[in-house]
């Protein structure tokens, strides 16, 4: 007998749902729901560029409408039926916390606090914690540089501490009415469950430990001796947060009543533990020991496991290794690209002012080019490098140009930037010990672009593959439902079986070829050179291998160019 | 009473004719004659891309033409008589070499040989002679490298000897067919005098000094055992071109009867030593000790003069110092920058896909910017680098970009880079004792563009001034002439009272902003630290002074950004 989970996926400005034949991964319904609110679903401030809240109520209504959508949708499909329905998962943005008040209710749902946009939820791209963030990586260094290794060596202005902090600073009674502060990816679980008390929420690790300096090798989250450096108030919030964190697979809670009766579905089907999208779009792309998933959007975010049994030690430059982040019993590895189509739409609309004609003319343009053809090499730091360097404020360099240099060139030549950026955190992680024998990638650039995925084929020298789905994260939560249902429930004992079935991979595929590979590994060299040589202090620059020649690489690229353009006049 | 000289320019596509005043060098006729041959004047070969020749026929035509029509123009002055024409001054393109026989006729002239491109004049930017160029280097290198002292240490490709060794390799039949070789700018005098023999053709020391590698300290020409390692034929030849070549200032003939009735004007009056372009140039602009010379278009020259008596050492990385080349009893020093015009030309035609609109709606943009507001830095190296560092092979740089960096920036960006490598080429000829006090620059981007000439008076410090006029090699070559008549002849005895007289400067100036200087210092240093990381061997970089620190390159960039920004927020 055929059953079905709902996977529902929180994104930026839109809500979706998805109902999933847990027997295949076939979706049978689905519903986007645009929250309401802000500018498409955010909430601005003019006065503060930085700002990005968003109103909870969005939230919950977007819940409502979607999944009652979805299941509407659903039933013209002959196979379902409400009553098979076995479990629920959500996914979200993160970090994006929101205050609550003692029931565990949004703070901004009291008319007390709902225009004032602390009381909102803040939202994953809020940057106004900039300085606070500064502040906590700072005291962090100092005094607790254990905190630091699991998320890279440096906290971020978009991850829960920093976020909390700024409002106790710049809304001291927001903060001081807040009964406790809940991710996005806990609080959606825990309104379904119908849960009234801030202490009763069910926190995921994925949240904890990536964003807000979780680990057992401390007791959870960071020590009051810690907090009260930053401020008093915090490590006093500390006791009416939480004191455990959980991997996926258990149940976040079950459906109540309340909820049942709303969306119709029975009361008591497995809500699974709320995850990021990120890691539950791993999970929905078939993320496996060795299996390395690219989501490629305006920047990338890269998701691997390993084992927990092989020890994995801290990697450097990787942004959060978390026991159990995205399946249980596996380290959850996450990295990321801070601009990767936003690169490419940097020099198509910013510099070039074309638009999605211009994309697909430069991209047919490039693809005529051979590897090295141009003689040109990018760095892809236009927006920093957030993995393996870590920093925020490097900028970007093309180098190489002649007067004949066209601006397809360049468009190839970023790509392929952002292609060696791609190989050095696979390469980071390998020298750690993290296996990668495969890349699946999912998201827009991915199924829309040949050139890009056959650069990326070629410059990492792995096949590159793509999720059968065009909503891994979705459907990452739905698996994670049938997970938690388990067998015994209608679903599945173990994240391999669920995964084997109800996610998939398309039929098309990009290889490696040799002579592509051959250039690009040169390539790679010199790209590694001015990435040393302008990403790292002197001092380590002048340790990270064999010792750079500046003054030859302009000629060594003009040597790989003519070598180029003789051997394609030569076929 | 007033007398009047005609000052003769062969530019690449056209020759243009002026008469003018010697009170005060008021231009009273005009005309300019496109060559008819070829594409706008040059011989081409779709086989050989880097093919360049020029029909003497066209050179005769157009002196003919040009000179009468410029006169009849001139008759419209009431001050103007033909008879008080007193001398006739010729500056061309250079190195410009053409084959000639017996009598000093063209080579091409002859029947058998006119459809031969070899016997044609071998353009300054005709480009086949790129192999004998390198063996020319290597040989004097390795055999007698104090013949490679005076020139920069590399013989180019563009460069006579290049040339003719070319044409005994590729046209054996037309060297041996040419009785000698003759530089286009002592051609032309020498058909205006009647010439009819190649050795007693009169050669100018600006062309055999800085193209042929002539010097009184080895005996004029290369030594007949330096040339015979190259083949033995240029060997021989050397017998057949000239022991002595003569600075400017001397006669190198006078009218003939025959040309003195062509063009209506009296037998026997001066005519001045050919020259260079950019050297006559210089001279129409006021070029004196302490005084740059910039000629200002799709590349850049620069000249200067320096009194022999102060022995000026041989300066690594210029081109050329020549006693006598621009004026007698001074070295001509001349250096270039390979793009500087192209280079704009380049971003906005090449990459931006614009016009003159553009260039004039990315030029205003740009105006708007202060500086070190963009956070960009780039290297003019697209054409590669001429002066200070020699090396065609090298290519461009743009470092800083941001997802928000505009064309605009990246064009006042260039426009930096190309006045930071001016800059280089000053402090390196003061660094050798050639003092530099102010800047005279002229070619159309001095006349136009004000963001251009703003933007190197701050980045090089001192005021930059424009030639009053918008002909200065035609109207040097007319000081030229006057000069060579002398006083007693209805000119002028010296060269500095002959500029007084004849040549301006417009009231236009640019001088550097105090604060704008500051900022624009610190990007220097930034500039050459990238100069030296990726110009010069790593040796050499390494001991051209302080260590740079790449690995903060681009957060100086920013913090310089940030200042620059709170800077323009703050007032």
């Amino acid at each position: 007998m055929p059953t079905f989970t709902i996977g529902i996926d929180y994104g930026t400005n839109s809500v979706r749902a998805v109902v999933v034949d847990t027997a295949d991964g076939r979706v049978v319904g689905t519903k986007v729901f645009d929250y309401p609110s802000g500018e498409q679903g955010v909430l601005l401030d003019p006065k503060q560029p930085h700002l990005a809240r968003q109103n909870p109520a969005d939230y919950v209504e977007g819940l409502r409408v979607a999944v009652v959508d979805a299941l509407k949708a659903a039933e013209g499909d002959p196979q379902f039926s409400r009553d098979r329905v076995i479990g629920i998962g959500v996914d979200t943005t993160g970090s994006t916390p929101l205050p609550v008040d003692a029931k565990a209710r949004p703070l901004a749902a009291d008319a007390r606090w709902k225009n004032n946009l602390a009381a909102h939820a803040w939202l994953w791209k809020d940057h106004t914690s900039a300085a606070e963030a500064v502040a906590i990586t700072e005291t962090a260094t100092a005094h607790a540089p254990e905190l630091l290794a699991p998320i890279g060596g440096t906290y971020s202005s978009e991850w829960w501490w920093s976020k909390i902090w700024h409002c106790l600073k710049m809304a001291p009674d927001v903060f001081d009415a807040a009964a406790s502060w809940v991710e996005l990816a806990d609080f959606v679980p825990a309104v379904l469950a119908g849960v009234d008390d801030p202490r009763k929420i069910v926190r995921c690790i994925c949240a904890a430990g990536h964003k807000a300096m979780y680990a057992d090798a401390w007791g959870g989250l960071p020590p009051k001796s810690f907090l009260s450096r930053l401020d008093p108030k915090l490590a006093d919030l500390r006791d009416r947060l939480y004191d455990h964190a959980y991997a996926p697979g258990r149940p976040a809670g079950t459906l109540s009543a309340e909820w049942a009766k709303t969306l119709g579905l029975r009361e008591g089907i497995a809500i699974a533990m709320g995850g990021f999208d990120a890691h539950y779009g791993a999970v929905g792309s078939g993320v496996r020991t060795g299996t390395l998933v690219k989501i490629i959007g305006t920047s990338t975010c890269d998701c691997a496991i390993a084992p927990v049994a092989d020890e994995i030690a801290n990697v450097p430059g990787i942004c959060g290794i978390v026991n159990g982040s995205i399946m249980p019993d596996y380290f959850g590895i996450e990295a990321g690209q801070s601009a990767v189509g936003d690169l490419l739409k940097w020099w198509v609309e910013g510099v070039c002012r074309g638009g999605d004609a211009l994309h697909a003319q430069l991209s047919a343009e490039a693809s005529t080019l051979a590897p090295g053809e141009s003689g040109l090499i990018a760095l892809d730091w236009n927006n920093g490098n957030r993995t393996i360097l870590v920093d925020t404020r490097l900028t970007g360099l093309i180098l190489g140009q002649t007067l004949h240099t066209s601006r397809a060139e360049i468009y190839r030549a970023l790509i392929e930037a952002t292609a060696f950026g791609a190989r050095a955190i696979i390469e980071r992680m390998r020298d750690y010990g993290v296996a990668i024998d495969r890349v699946v990638c999912c998201g827009g650039i991915a199924e829309k672009n040949d050139l890009f995925m056959q650069i990326y084929a070629d410059v990492i020298g792995q096949p590159m593959l793509i999720a059968g789905s065009p909503q891994t994260p979705a459907l990452g939560s739905a698996v994670s439902a049938a997970v938690t249902a388990g067998a015994a429930g209608g679903g599945y004992d173990t994240w391999t079986e669920a995964q084997d079935r109800m996610t998939s991979l398309k039929a098309k595929r990009f290889d490696p070829r040799h002579d592509a590979k051959a250039v690009y590994d040169e390539l790679y060299r010199i790209y590694h050179e001015l990435h040393d040589a302008f990403g790292l202090p002197a001092a380590a620059a002048a340790n990270a291998g064999a010792r750079p020649d500046l003054g030859t690489l302009m000629k060594r690229l003009l040597a790989l160019k003519e070598r180029t353009v003789n051997r394609v006049a030569a076929v």
